[in-house]
């Protein structure tokens, strides 16, 4: 594979989300990569449908599109106090209805209630929401920063899924670190895994690999614990929607394979999150996993790719033991275990 | 998931070839499930494409395939003799370039050789490629009679790709084992891999199931290792496309991601292949792992799934090593570790 001399590659990191005074810009990525179609969301129902849908996706993004919709509301409603936070739990209850395993949602939503319950006002509502925002993206700068140091130089690097901008606002977190690794020339080669059933590696991490000029390696999902055992992989990096107070990391289906075959054959497996991932109060029986329609696994765009009347359990995510992860790069730094310990150290409780 | 009251169950199998003398009918698979189309096959040329095509796939067919191929160049030829064969030699070479990590096609294909050099006619050959079509559908019906008694009743079964008729002649191997155990009423879910990037689940296992009135749960490859970690999976059984003198399994890709989980979260994983899959003479180095043509996974069916630009490396199989395997199940019953000596006890040296 051919990568530009690092002088002159310049890095154009998407963006994913825009915060336009009484309405939602995002990227409509249930169509990309064949369509860059921007969507303008102006309701509540239209913000907790786009969630939903998977037109916005990726944990860190839908905790920033949930904290504007709730901008949203308070904006349109020209209410303000007892009245205001009346609306704002309502909104809060339809959006946290939409995606129960990214706990991202849920965090983003009661900071945003939380800073503005005492005074409730539009203004005081928007200010929040859009600190949120902006600490997405400096946040995403110091994972990043910090990331590289998992580097040796001439790494063969697998992430799975997608963790850039898209599922961020900018540069992403397990992706931002592949890429700033490419751009510092510590990574040679970036093997990204497909993610079916929706294909969040093959359309979307693909697609923002190649518009920072990195060609990627796509390769089935099934693939990956086999090419990591045959020592093409040197370091594993993947986001998360969720980690414990323990260390155990929920994330989208597959992940537990890719850590488990990296620690069965000593390879380093890395998780990329901002720290609002943590969530120190819930025990792994408590995590709802989200099992969503089958008909993601028995289609693919206008494409039938089985008998429409099997039945299926399309589970979208799965919980990685912190034996097999080797560390946690937040934007405080990277953790290493005993995690309990290492977590608290940098949450504030 | 509903299934039928046992006593009503009548099993239809399938049967994916058929020789009529001078022409060898084959479903073409490519177009499953959408359309079952038989097509006949009249030249070498198209023998060779069939199987380079995955018109028909799976270790066993493409094994008796090929042997029905040197039976159609003898009949078509009306050589004898030492020219034919040379004739047969050059049909050998061109078949054997067509497909290299499946044992069964190398094996088939000497065994007719062997049988007929010495006084080669095109009667002889034909007797010899149809022997062995028709021990293929006796030594299937062996193993689901043996490989039955892997299950305890109640049991949830996970297999990969397909391993039924259309990977076979008639009843196949792993699916075989399973449609056996679901009609004992000794299986009562039937979890199937889609098996990116052909789909061979999703489309050919999905389709065979549903014909015998079983109604299969659809996942995607990479939910499978979390499923057996989460206690869902009593047994998982896979077919082979060589099995190394150690026990060593080469299987569609995909296939040592289950057997590390099930090793690593105690549940059983079981082979079923014919005797005709091992191979005594390679060792691991020496085997050539198929990788395909990245357009398998860059696009499906009349959708482009990815940006055309990517690179791939589409690995069609993987190795899997002894100690994962619970036991081998063969025509000759379930072979057990240490397998260095139960493979050579049921296999002609």
């Amino acid at each position: 594979m051919y990568f530009y001399p690092i002088a002159i590659i310049i890095i154009m990191y998407l963006r994913s989300v825009e915060w336009l005074s009484d309405k939602i810009r995002i990227i409509d990525q249930n169509l990309l990569p064949n369509k860059l179609v921007y969507k303008d969301l102006t309701s509540l129902e239209e913000v907790a449908d786009a969630i939903k849908s998977m037109k916005v996706r990726g944990a860190p993004l839908i905790g920033v599109v949930a904290a504007l919709g709730l901008a949203l509301v308070a904006k349109r409603s020209r209410s303000k106090g007892k009245e205001l936070l009346k609306i704002l739990y309502d909104a809060y209850k339809l959006l946290a209805s939409t995606r129960p395993t990214a706990v991202n949602l849920f965090n983003a939503m009661d900071k945003v209630l939380e800073e503005t319950k005492k005074n409730p006002s539009p203004d005081m509502v928007e200010l929040a929401a859009k600190r949120i925002l902006d600490s997405e993206v400096y946040n995403n700068k110091k994972i990043s920063e910090y990331g590289i140091k998992i580097f040796d130089g001439n790494d063969s690097v697998l992430t799975h899924c997608n963790t850039g901008s898209l599922a961020a606002v900018e540069i992403g977190t397990a992706l931002g670190v592949v890429i700033e690794g490419v751009k510092k020339g510590l990574v040679d080669k970036v093997y990204i895994t497909e993610t079916r059933p929706k294909l969040q590696g093959a359309r979307l991490t693909a697609f923002e690999l190649l518009y920072a000029d990195i060609k990627p390696i796509l390769i089935v999902d099934s693939a990956a614990p086999f090419l990591i055992k045959k020592g093409l992989i040197d370091v594993v990096i993947v986001g998360a929607d969720r980690i414990l107070r323990d260390g155990t990391v929920y994330n989208k289906i597959g992940t537990y394979s890719l850590a488990l075959s990296a620690y069965m054959n000593g390879v380093d497996f890395y998780v990329a999150a901002p720290t609002t991932t943590f969530d120190l109060e819930s025990s792994r029986d408590e995590i709802e996993i989200e099992v969503r329609d089958g008909n993601e696994i028995i289609r693919f765009g206008g494409c039938e790719v089985a008998p429409s009347d099997v039945d299926t359990f399309n589970i979208a995510f799965d919980e990685t033991p912190p034996e097999y992860v080797t560390g946690i790069i937040t934007e405080k730094g990277i953790l290493s275990p005993p995690y309990e310990e290492s977590i608290l150290s940098v949450v504030e409780v």
